[in-house]
C-alpha cells in the first residue's frame, strides 16, 4: 500500500482526455496492465460483466473511425479498446452498468499512471449496431464505451473540460465539514 | 505522476470489501479526499451527475441499517456515503450510470489508498424509495449505491470474492499478446 494514497489521488486529479497520440504502439506489458486494472474492478455478485475487444489492425481502426464524428481520435490511436457489457452475464441493469463504469475508470487511471493517454469515447454508441457487426461480437454484448489509447503527443494540450462542480453543490444534506 | 503507476495498480489489485469497522470516526481530511476523488471522475459531456449524502448521525444510520439485509455492515460503520444519480443532470441513461460507476470506483480506490476500508452495498437499492425518504433528497435523485466506510477491524479478514475471470475469457476477438 502506498503512503497515504497521495499517488492515487494525484492520478485521479491529473487524468485528462488525450486526443492526439504518437503513432508508435503500446508495449504489450503496458496493454496487459491496463486490461488487468479493468479485470479487477468490483461488480455486484462479482459477476464481472465487462468484455473487451482490442482493436489494432489498420483496417478495423479505419472502419471504427468511420462510425463516429470524432474519427481523428481513433485514426491517431495505435490501440482502441472497445468495452462491452455482456447481458448474458448481467443480473441488474443499473448495477451491471455501474460495474462497467468502475472497470473503465480503472483502465483510465492505469493508462494515466503509466504515462499513456486515453480518450473515453461515448458518441460512437449512437452506432453501436455497426460497431458490433464490425467486431463480430456476440449478440449479448452491448457497447458501453470505446477507449482510444496511446502515447500522448506533445501537441495535445489536454484542453478537455477540467471544470468540476464545487463539493458544496454535490453534497446534499448535512455538511460533514463544519 | 508516480513511477510507472505501480502504486495505482497495487491499490486496484489490493482493494477488497471491508465489512467490519473500528468505531472511531474518519478524519475530516480523509473524508474530504474520498469525496474529492469522486468529484474528479469523468462523465459524458462533463455533466457530473453524481450526488452524495454523508450519513454519520446514529439515528440515520440505524434507520438506514433497517433497510438492508446487511444491517450489521452499516451499524459498524462510522460513515456511510449514499451515492445518487441526479436525473435532472443526466443526458444519457447508460452514460450517466457509467459515470457514477467511475465516481464510486474513484472513491473506493482512495479509501483503499489511505488505509481505510469500504463496502459497496447494492442490495439496499431494493428499498431505494425508503432511503430517499429518510435522507429527504430531491425526487430527481436515484439511489445508485451506499458505501460504508471506516477503519477496517483487524478481525475483518476481507473474505470477499477475490476470484476474477481469466483475461482470455474477457477479451473477445484477436488476442493481442501473441
Amino acid at each position: 500500500m502506498e503512503k497515504k494514497g497521495v499517488g492515487v489521488l494525484d492520478v485521479i486529479l491529473n487524468r485528462r482526455s488525450v486526443r492526439e497520440f504518437e503513432s508508435h504502439p503500446i508495449p504489450r506489458g503496458d496493454l496487459a496492465s491496463i486490461l488487468e486494472a479493468g479485470r479487477w474492478a468490483p461488480s455486484g455478485l462479482n459477476n464481472q460483466p465487462w468484455r473487451f475487444v482490442v482493436v489494432e489492425e489498420e483496417h478495423d481502426l479505419l472502419n471504427l473511425a468511420s462510425m463516429t464524428r470524432y474519427s481523428s481520435i481513433i485514426l491517431r490511436a495505435p490501440t482502441v479498446i472497445a468495452v462491452f457489457l455482456d447481458q448474458d452475464a448481467g443480473y441488474s441493469r443499473e448495477k451491471d452498468i455501474l460495474a462497467v463504469g468502475a472497470c473503465i475508470e480503472n483502465m483510465l487511471l492505469q493508462v494515466q499512471a503509466i504515462g499513456l493517454g486515453a480518450c473515453w469515447m461515448g458518441e460512437i454508441l449512437n452506432r453501436a449496431r455497426e460497431v458490433k457487426d464490425l467486431l463480430k461480437v456476440p449478440e449479448s454484448y452491448e457497447l458501453m464505451a470505446v477507449l482510444a489509447v496511446g502515447y500522448p503527443k506533445d501537441s495535445d494540450k489536454g484542453e478537455g473540460n477540467r471544470d468540476r462542480k464545487d463539493l458544496r453543490d454535490l453534497v446534499f444534506g448535512p455538511w460533514p465539514f463544519d
